[in-house]
């Protein structure tokens, strides 16, 4: 059915110098963190009372109902997260928590279906009323995300089955139909849902619902305008603009109709993922086109080179074309999960290794910004420069945070990251035809078929520490087909050797893949080298915030400049122009990561600077050289809070 | 009494080539302007409301109150600036209005003396239960400045008595001995214009009443606090933190040790000039020590290049130390118009010139920024750098606006402007023992004694354009005594020549004066020429926001480069190294402004920027020569919305 499908799910073991550590840390720190924080025995946290919303709800504990209005869905993540662990790596202990969960979700759910706690228990027959404000489609889609993930893992109904009744409930109560409502999920996910839930079940009526509500967003008379006048005018977030600001939900348009990326950035990735997923399944020109568009939009004027979006805290959204404040940056780190959500889309539904490059780029620095090298402190928002001595004062900085917070601070990011990691997986490799695709150069074992020949490929990767890769390939018979190596962006250069015969590849094909056709046996070897030089990497010139600096990337990693390691005031120092750059590990640091150190410029003023005013025509600079060190974005603040700058100067004269 | 003293009021005729004509518009636009505004009479105008609100509260008309808390203060401030123009020039038509305005202020006075509308019609019984939002010291205040300006400018007390009654009921009220509200304003301003009605009546209560507030702010426990418990936690504006964020009132702290300018930057400079003015009635050397310390934290950490103070909307109020960002500047016009209050307070109280050449920077930049070349459109906000694309998309710039605005969006600061160029001639001089000040190049009349002596002294200035000053003194008899004129920061050498005797000064006297000691005879000439230079000003190398770059400045004109001139993308565009400027008049511009041509650098990529992607690592700039046009920073947006910048990063070399 789809022309481009990714690796069969279940089939990829993650075995890898870099990121077997991450998936340890989800394995091992935090979902188990989360099982006691929904659970209420953290000491010292907020309670979150996810799972007593749901006992309470299932007449199991008397009590209210507790938390935000989308806390149901902090249970959806937890245990579809629980579910990728499980497809990886049995473990009959988790198994057992998580089928527990399902038995109490079902205990809780209604007989027609409907399970939301906080309806439920606290607003019983106005369901449905607030749609802009109270995210209940999106809990709904959460529960459904973790029931097909726990069904691909486990084989196991149960869960599937509920959610399968709980969207028929949705879809009897909502579409263009009379007697219907003609609404739609304030905050997007349901959409992307019920496509799997399609997928897991066959059924199409749940691709046909996604669509529904993928398509009536936007519609006029406005429904979230309609039903504030039904419910008479109320509030859930009165400091918010939810219903009113439809740019912040982008329903100030039909999807297709949407060609610049607006609003709320999560949610725009999500409903993106949803169009793309569609798309696919429908093979739908017109909604094909409506997400180049905003693909395009995002990473050719809105994304910042660390892969995070959203320019301000407002909203949490976009702002206007190459506008990119390193400092007020907002680039959510579940923005970026969503945005390698619908990169994973488009790769299957529009092949080609730009999809896979901006991937690579928000996975590799803002996903893993977003968490300690402990896993047990997260960033909410990723800003691209900190200067510590203002934050708290100047209250345009009031989202930006020099230290990662603990769990509860900042409940969305956590577990979209640990359910991203623990489904790396599925992000590594593409097979269309007789082609695999390899996405990601991440270690471990793929076990795929492809064109009908059952196959194995085992990868192992030093790709972050320098550019090597190394493939044995393990068809049940030899047989001509394809493997495609994606030249990254960064790299202009390859050399692959097949059984120790080498070539060069500069550039990559139309496609931007390295693809190697060829009779293969079990047993042959690829080895791959990337060129990875040092880039200074400049901003478009339409970007002023960018306009003169530059930005060290090095392979996957976008470099930063630390306080710990360049002292204060890091908007005095100058890249000096052509030196060498060393490399070298850092203690505390992931094995294998290399920091930049290079000769610098400190500008200072030519003697001192007179002890009264603030400005001076007498003073003049002089450049004192300093050592620079630049160590990988994503391992910032894990050495105590200071200042940090990704974009720097370039010494005059380059 | 005092040692320095302004020059008596009254006394100075401006005649200027460039403020005659601002004078002129605050005369023959603002102020008629304004009163047809107060009086609902501007078609398409929200109403103002404030002359019925008196009408109401006096009987004379039915209905209730309507507009802000604060609204009866625009009636005094517009009453104000009447004042100082009826003292410069009778009017008798004006007058008559002014004195009909003062029977319905009267009229509306209760018998004990109190006088607000809004809380006589809206709120009747809950007066001072708010101190903390509702304005109501703050519009007294206002009262007591007009009916002072008035009593000066007409000699007539009915307005000055009236104000007194209600002074003397404010002091039945507020006090700290036993049945007083141990209470202050919110919004400082009464201190201030409570030391102006112990000027005017010479009653030394109206002093020891401003005293009071001042030293009774930011004592524990804290009386806002105290005050929102009894009155039930209600708050007036419950979008603002007006209550518990003392730092935005400066109650934070006991005004004596208060030593970082904090919070809402106009509540801060009026309460500074009111500590200056007390510290120099009552010789409190812990007062002018505090004084000191705040002047100094403005001026040294806290202010931008244009003399505007406020880097933040949120609470239009200070960040920290050396954080100026230019595009999220507040800078308010009237934050700045309290600066020159403090200045001149300053000036009096610890003279040097230091005071002065801040006083004209706020003055020359910032102030006049606030109003159109024709009077008609004004600033609330002075930003130094503005890119019209992005404002409202980026809502971190809701404050901006590239145009400046009709009186009524921005209330408070055109009355603000208009009181203090309608009482511009009360900042050119000072007096101390037998030395006249000369403390602002602005050509007019004096009229003042020096040490009992007689003097007339004449003016022609053309200090904007070229730098040169004239005077001719006119003493009623020949006798020794000194005049000194104030060596700008801006200029390093003056050519004074005295009847034609010329001499070369480098360099102030300690001061920053040149003092010219001599028996001067009636008819005695001084020739002044100050060198100006085009400067290329640094700010400090402890602000990250502007280090690398240059701003212009041409004697007390701050300049900037506007779209108009140079295209868009300003943030491209380097200052040559070493050029020479043209210097021009602009059609359109005040006669004898300036505007500066120099060669300048425009960056840009080298060949085409890749059609896809944001960031290259193959890019690289190359630079195009093109003239650069600066105008002063006051005159922008006058032609048309666009973007402005006042820096500008120089070309490598320098």
């Amino acid at each position: 059915m789809n022309e481009i499908t990714t690796a069969a799910s279940g089939k990829v073991q993650i075995q890898d110098v870099f990121w077997s550590e991450y998936i340890r840390l989800v394995r091992e720190v935090m979902v188990p963190y989360q099982w006691e924080a929904l659970n209420d025995r953290i000491e010292g946290a907020a309670p979150s009372h996810a799972i007593r919303n749901f006992k309470i709800a299932a007449g199991r504990e008397e009590g209210g109902f507790y938390g935000m209005v989308f806390q149901d869905s902090d249970v959806g993540k937890w245990l579809e997260a629980v579910a990728y662990l499980l497809e990886t790596q049995r473990d009959s202990a988790l198994e057992d928590i998580a089928d527990e969960v399902i038995e109490l979700l079902i205990a809780a759910q209604r007989a027609d279906g409907y399970l939301n706690t906080y309806f439920l228990l606290k607003e019983p027959g106005r369901e449905w009323s607030n749609l802009a404000e109270c995210h209940e489609l999106y809990c709904a889609g959460h529960l459904i995300e973790a029931a097909t993930a726990y069904y691909r893992a486990t084989g196991k109904r149960k869960l599937l089955d509920a959610v399968s009744r709980y969207a028929d409930y949705i879809a009897s109560v909502f579409g263009t139909g009379p007697g219907k409502l003609h609404g739609y999920d304030g905050h997007q996910e349901i959409e992307l849902a019920l496509v799997k839930l399609f997928h897991a079940t066959g059924e199409k009526k749940y691709l046909e619902l996604g669509r529904y509500f993928l398509e009536q967003r936007g519609q006029q008379p406005h429904y979230f305008e309609e039903e504030w006048e039904r419910r008479g005018r109320t509030l859930h977030f009165p400091e918010l603009s939810m219903v009113h600001d439809h740019l912040y939900s982008q329903s100030h348009l039909p999807v297709r109709e949407q060609a610049t990326a607006e609003g709320h950035a999560v949610r725009l990735v999500y409903m993106c993922t949803a169009m793309a997923d569609i798309a696919l399944e429908t093979k739908d020109a017109g909604l094909l086109a409506a997400c180049r568009k905003l693909w395009d939009n995002i990473v050719n004027r809105r994304m910042y080179i660390t892969g995070g979006i959203g320019s301000m805290e407002q909203g949490e959204s976009f702002t206007a074309d190459y506008d990119l404040p390193p400092d007020l940056a907002y680039a959510e780190t579940c923005a970026s999960v969503g945005l390698i959500f619908f990169a994973r889309r488009m790769l299957a539904l529009d092949h080609h290794r730009k999809y896979a490059d901006v991937l690579e780029r928000a996975l590799y620095n803002t996903v893993i910004s977003g968490m300690s090298l402990d896993g047990t402190r997260f960033f909410y928002v990723n800003p691209l420069e900190v200067y510590p001595e203002v934050l708290g004062k100047n209250k345009n900085y009031k989202h930006v945070k020099a230290e990662r917070q603990g769990w509860f601070t900042c409940a969305c990011c956590p577990p979209n990251v640990a359910r991203l990691l623990a489904s790396l997986g599925d992000y590594m490799y593409s097979a269309q035809g007789d082609t695999l695709y390899v996405e990601l150069y991440i270690g471990g074992q793929l076990e795929t078929v492809i064109n009908g020949l059952p196959l194995r490929l085992e990868q192992h990767s030093s790709y972050g520490t320098d550019g090597n890769v190394r493939f044995v390939v393990d068809p049940e018979q030899e047989r001509e087909f394809t493997i495609a190596l994606r030249l990254p962006d960064w790299s202009n250069e390859a050399i692959v050797s097949i059984n120790g015969q080498a070539n060069t590849y500069s550039g990559g094909s139309a496609d931007g893949y390295i693809h190697l056709t060829r009779s293969w046996a079990s047993g042959d070897a690829i080895e791959v080298c990337f060129a990875m030089p040092v880039q200074r990497m400049k901003g478009h010139p339409h970007i002023r915030q960018t306009f003169s600096k530059v930005a060290l990337q090095r392979g996957p990693f976008v470099y930063c400049l630390e306080e710990a390691d360049n002292g204060k005031r890091l908007y005095q120092l100058r890249l000096a122009a052509g030196r060498a750059y060393t490399l070298a590990g850092e203690p505390g640091f992931p094995a294998g990561i290399q920091t930049l150190s290079v000769a610098g410029i400190r500008a200072q003023p030519e003697g001192e600077w007179p002890a009264e005013g603030l400005y001076s025509s007498g003073a003049s600079w002089t450049g004192r050289e300093v050592q620079l060190k630049f160590i990988p974005y994503f391992a910032w603040a894990n050495r105590g809070a200071g200042e940090m700058s990704v974009w720097i100067e370039e010494e005059a004269g380059r």
